[in-house]
């Protein structure tokens, strides 16, 4: 799978200078490319304690995302999954360290402690206070004394970071890095490896299957486990994190690996948070990125015994996106559903000559059936006729219910009753006619305008206009003619439907999708059915029988 | 590949708890899980104009991401890629609609077309003031009247959102809302497709290849074009999007399509502000995941040529964190790195004694090289002779730069012409030892203390204390001894080195990734070299030539 990068070489330059381009007039970084890749703190004054991470690239938005107010003055950046220069941590803590000295946030592994270790003392040898701790949260190998650096890291960076913009000095922010490393302690599972830029992908994890307890760059976890749901996968995570959490109230930082979606990571906080394997998480940092490992598929969760005092350095806001903020698991909050989703019944009401007219109108449209069937399956699924005629025989059926001396009224009826009955696009699109049009009724215009309204509605609505092979093509000429009578509307309704039969570039609807060939000759069913309808009004004499010329 | 959920049914339903676990408060939703999944503002007096948008999910963070002060009133969820019901969408309106009315921002699919129109009918049945307007900024598909919705639909929702928050009425906020849907236009690119919840992934774009104008459900892009690099890959969808792009400052929002990574978009965000395909686009909104299609690892670029007005309501503050700010894309900062990365040369000065001290030392280790060698072969890749030989050379080669009169700048000058010249671990480790000795020099120490402060310090670093089959081994119980004499050092030394050859469980260091089989016998090769020194000092009768008893 490629990647949208450009030379393998350039690619973390490039990625930091994209980052740059966009951080506010923030960060800066340092002119040492390639060898030097640090990013640093605009504003800073070197009176309070500099707080310097970094390490190899692919974790993003670890260590860039985290440089700024309340966090890190500095970080030091590796090429993908590679420890930085001793050279580059210098340059890093020289840029950013005053009187008031430097911590150094290094996560536990050989490179990054040698290196850092020896830029340590490198800055020493120019009068630097300098002190640094060792980050080892990831639980997955418990034999092994040299825990692996994970997310955890960044409770490190939010809390050390607070008291040093606080003004603490080295030794309380340096205590205070070193307690949180005691108390932290972190695990992922995933479900697929990361693709390392410029290497294939190994497709190491089989379907069903899950790897606990993996390390940020592509290290094999240290157990295949069964992978069944979000839900038992959380349960398991938390299970191993259990026997490492302390007393007291307790933080959860839920980490995206790089490449589960939005809905997975919020699928796995709502597990998270209503688990009850550790009791008494009462607080949640994300679901984001925020130690990657590339695009891989997994997610970790890091969980912290807090003290008021970290609780309150956790939660002081800093102005990076990128530090999702920690905040208290609550209950979604659930209000009723407002009322009128059960539309209200009308009022029926009766006027002979109307329900003649109707139920009338409704008949043409169930003789219709096989015929507007045969001409849909030109273009179409063959079911025009039947749509009409289903939805045509419920209205006939529940005439009685209709509010029918009163026309505003009973267009939005219509309007509500094909909703329920009439199914498809074209039930809708009806619907939407029809309470168009009572609408438009209600705010006192004339049948034909408000026919004309509803048109309108449709058409914004369905987005097809004249000349896109619906029956649109039909009803518009018939509506312009019916001030003439219905027999002038019939006449212009099947001319309108003739035409369709020559338009065989439908843009809209169904038809939008048939061949050109295919379609040629035959009207679309749906005008078809407007000069049906049309046609049966002046020949059956129904005109007087009703009212909407009026 | 799996995914981190529970049964597909309870996907969206399960997210969206999630997401309002953490929600600060801001949000809540209405009581008609499954079939209405309707997210709403908190503090909501409906004096304001009401937005409400949503669709098909698999889109996160829209559109839950986006109700908030600022921008959405409600969003209304349907399952993955489908659209909500015409009952849910009502909800949604009836939920926040007041006096002022309500807006609906809908993307122009069929189906969520016609469920929010009729939805707005029968919302307007009730007497609420209802707008719609129907977003189509994809130009993917040109012949196409009905242009898909895709990420520009965000423009719309920040800007009528702002104009709606200032208290605005419906028909401004929707002419606004207008004039951003006339104005923008978005393509994207994608080198993989998504993955589908509960649907086998479909591999669809070969390597070396990426689909050009992709739809957000995983339609295929209008072409399969070559891909070399994010520079080409920015340069052809900036090209589409030329045509497109009005007269005056533009804005370009840069999404990420859900499985790119974070590096991925950085680049593609340096080089969208690099490019001069398209003039003046100024202010980026971005990069981040905005209008996603699941996982899919791809981009989108919309582009809006914007008023002031315009830029003014886009760069409104909001508190949601899904929506990352429209920023002047700025030059990256750059500062000069600070001085001291290159070393100062100490200044040499002359001591016989010393000097013939340091050289013979440095002759012990040359005539060990090919034992040690053989020795590290067991445990490792066989070199440690060498690499202390080749150290041992290079020092003794420079002795007349070193400040052999001066102790503590002695060991400083070791510790640096180590990590110069001699490689790996041990090379980063022996230098942080002589440098950490002259620190403790300089602050008054004794020597031997001085040389237990180096110690330390290495152990500290290198993460590895007594018995863990290192050098240390050695060194520790030398030192200890070294005030009763150097026959006692070397006789503690040997001892501790012969320690080793017991230690097969090592838990630092190369060796601990080797079977215990292979180590047990053999001594660390670290620990021999110590115990060679100062069985060599002894021996040579140097004791008298040197001054580290002092």
């Amino acid at each position: 799978m490629a990647q949208f990068i450009n030379a393998k070489e350039d690619l973390v330059i490039e990625a930091i200078d994209g980052a740059l381009r966009t951080a506010k007039g923030r960060l800066s970084r340092l002119d040492g490319y390639p060898h030097i890749k640090v990013v640093v703190r605009d504003e800073w004054d070197k009176s309070k304690v500099a707080l310097v991470s970094g390490g190899g690239s692919g974790h993003e938005p670890a260590h860039v995302g985290y440089v700024g107010e309340g966090m890190l003055t500095a970080a030091v950046c590796g090429d993908v999954f590679a420890s930085p220069s001793v050279d580059a941590v210098l340059a890093g803590i020289l840029a950013v360290s005053g009187p008031a000295g430097c911590l150094l946030i290094v996560k536990n592994y050989t490179g990054d402690r040698l290196n850092f270790g020896l830029a340590a003392e490198r800055a020493r040898a120019f009068g630097i206070k300098v002190s640094m701790v060792i980050v080892g949260d990831d639980i997955a190998l418990p034999d092994l004394p040299q825990a692996r650096g994970v997310a955890g890291t960044l409770y490190v960076h939010k809390i050390s970071g607070a008291l040093a913009e606080s003004g603490a000095d080295l030794d309380t922010v340096t205590a205070a890095a070193k307690r949180v490393i005691e108390n932290v302690a972190s695990i992922g599972m995933s479900l697929d490896t990361c693709t390392v830029p410029g290497s294939p992908k190994e497709a190491r994890i089989a379907v069903g299957k899950a790897e606990l307890g993996l390390g940020i760059h592509g290290e094999s976890g240290i157990e295949l486990v069964d992978f069944t749901t979000a839900r038992d996968a959380m349960a398991v995570v938390l299970e191993r994190l259990k026997p490492h959490a302390g007393k007291g109230p307790k933080v959860a930082l839920l980490n995206n690996l790089g490449g589960a979606t939005s809905l997975e990571m919020s699928v796995l906080a709502e597990e998270l948070a209503k688990s009850d394997v550790i009791g008494d998480i009462e607080y949640l940092v994300g679901p984001a990125p925020m130690m990657t490992s590339l695009d891989m598929r997994g997610f970790s969760v890091s969980i912290l015994t807090v003290s008021d005092q970290e609780l309150a350095l956790l939660q002081t806001p800093v102005p990076m996106r990128d530090w999702p903020d920690c905040l208290k698991i609550d209950a979604p909050d659930i209000r009723l559903i407002p009322e009128g989703l059960t539309p209200v019944k009308p009022i029926p009401s009766t006027d002979p000559d109307t329900a003649a007219f109707v139920g009338k109108c409704c008949d043409l449209f169930i003789k219709a059936e096989a015929e507007l069937n045969a001409l849909d399956a030109q273009s179409g699924d063959g079911d025009t006729g039947s749509t009409l005629a289903g939805a045509a025989r419920a209205l006939k059926g529940s005439i009685d219910q209709l509010p029918l001396s009163d026309p505003t009224q009973l267009y939005r009826a219509i309007g509500l009753e094909l909703s329920q009955t009439m199914g498809g696009s074209s039930g809708v699109l009806l619907a939407i006619f029809f309470s168009a049009t009572g609408d438009a009724s209600s705010s006192g215009l004339p049948n034909v305008e408000a026919l004309k309204a509803g048109l309108t509605r449709v058409q914004e609505v369905g987005g097809a206009g004249l000349g896109d092979r619906t029956m649109i093509d039909a009803l518009t000429p018939a509506l312009e003619a019916l001030p003439e009578g219905f027999a002038a509307a019939a006449a212009a309704a099947r001319t309108g439907a003739e035409h369709t039969a020559n338009i065989v570039k439908a843009k809209a609807g169904r038809a939008s999708y048939i061949s050109e060939e295919r379609l040629s000759g035959y009207n679309d069913p749906g005008a078809e059915a407007v000069a049906l309808l049309f046609e049966g009004i002046v020949r059956g004499n129904l005109i007087e029988a009703g009212r909407v010329t009026k």
